[in-house]
């Protein structure tokens, strides 16, 4: 059992550009003030990411984060987390992707710019 | 219990402008490929650097992450994750810190970039 | 003469949520390999925030750039760069928006995604 | 005549690691608010790294920045901004720099960590 299902982040929708996921908030989540650790939050944008690139190259090109960006917007204290990730360039070296996060109230509660490095195929 | 006792994240030494943690490496942190979630990394790094600003400006003066940007240097597979987070500016309002995550052997796994707001003390 | 006016910025529309701007390639903004350099793109992306944000906040507002991130997606040789912001989050304290650079093409260029912070009022 | 040489800027130390570069402030990079605008600072910061990148990996290895990050500290009015770059991760794919740019009176005013692309040798 992977981290993603130790966190409990389930793959909600498919889209053309990336994907959303859901992961619901648990108080195992959250730091000291009572609010999701931003660390959480990170965990699911970049698996949003992480799964879009994935899909989008196939499973014979591995992918790797090389890094990410992210800003916190508003605290969260219930509900859900709901990540949407899009490409918007997938080049055949470096995937760039924007992931916008929600609450289950659909306010913007953080947004991620990231790259990944797309490795050369198995064969 | 809070995120930093649920991934087992231990304070292991003060400096003077921080502080050095560390997260030993379990399998339910992996992703697919089986290294460490880059998610994990990132809560690491961001708990070693709020930890550190919540000390240096103290208990009565709230702080909060506005963002963080993470780069992955190496993937890690076993033993522990050690950061150590470092103040290079604490103004009145932001504060900004660097992070370096090493895995056991002491090699620089990731490096981040964060920015605090500082909020106005309650008294 | 500022930087913005150095440059050849010019504001081309304004937005509910920001504003869009211009800057026309020229050979003294390239690098050594004959694009233009990422310096340029980055001053274009900051000023295009920095405008919404000053617009935004109003003129009695003070509001400075805390940091940015850029994505540089492809090298632009002539023509011009459009960058046009978005405020995703306007703060009391911080100020949170995102730019998208395209070239004459309307080719998607560059993305960032950076913080400004809020000063306050003067009276 | 490239966007270095219109700015001024010059290599002033080259280092193991990196390299210092040395740029004179001008009112002609001020914003509006009588500083030097955070563009400017940009530029001169990606230069450094650029120019690090470009000699550790040689002539023939043509390299390209994928993204940069930085944080702006402390406002600058006069004087020079010398930047130092300092490769922490040399791959084969992806080469990543941390810079720090100080005024003339050595004060930290900005930190960058950004990631190249290493594109494949000609030959």
């Amino acid at each position: 059992m992977g981290f993603i299902e130790t966190l409990g982040i389930d793959i909600i929708e498919n889209h053309a550009d990336g994907v959303s996921i859901e992961c619901l908030v648990r108080k195992e989540f959250f730091n000291f003030r009572g609010v999701v650790h931003g660390g959480l939050t990170a965990s699911v944008a970049d698996s949003a990411m992480g799964i879009a690139v994935s899909r989008h190259y196939g499973p014979d090109t591995p992918v790797t984060t090389v890094e990410m960006k992210i800003n916190y917007l508003r605290p969260v204290a219930a509900g859900k987390l709901v990540a949407r990730s899009r490409i918007v360039r997938d080049g055949k070296r470096i995937c760039v992707g924007q992931v916008d996060v929600r609450d289950g109230d659909d306010n913007l509660v953080a947004i991620a710019l990231t790259t990944f490095a797309v490795l050369k195929p198995a064969s």
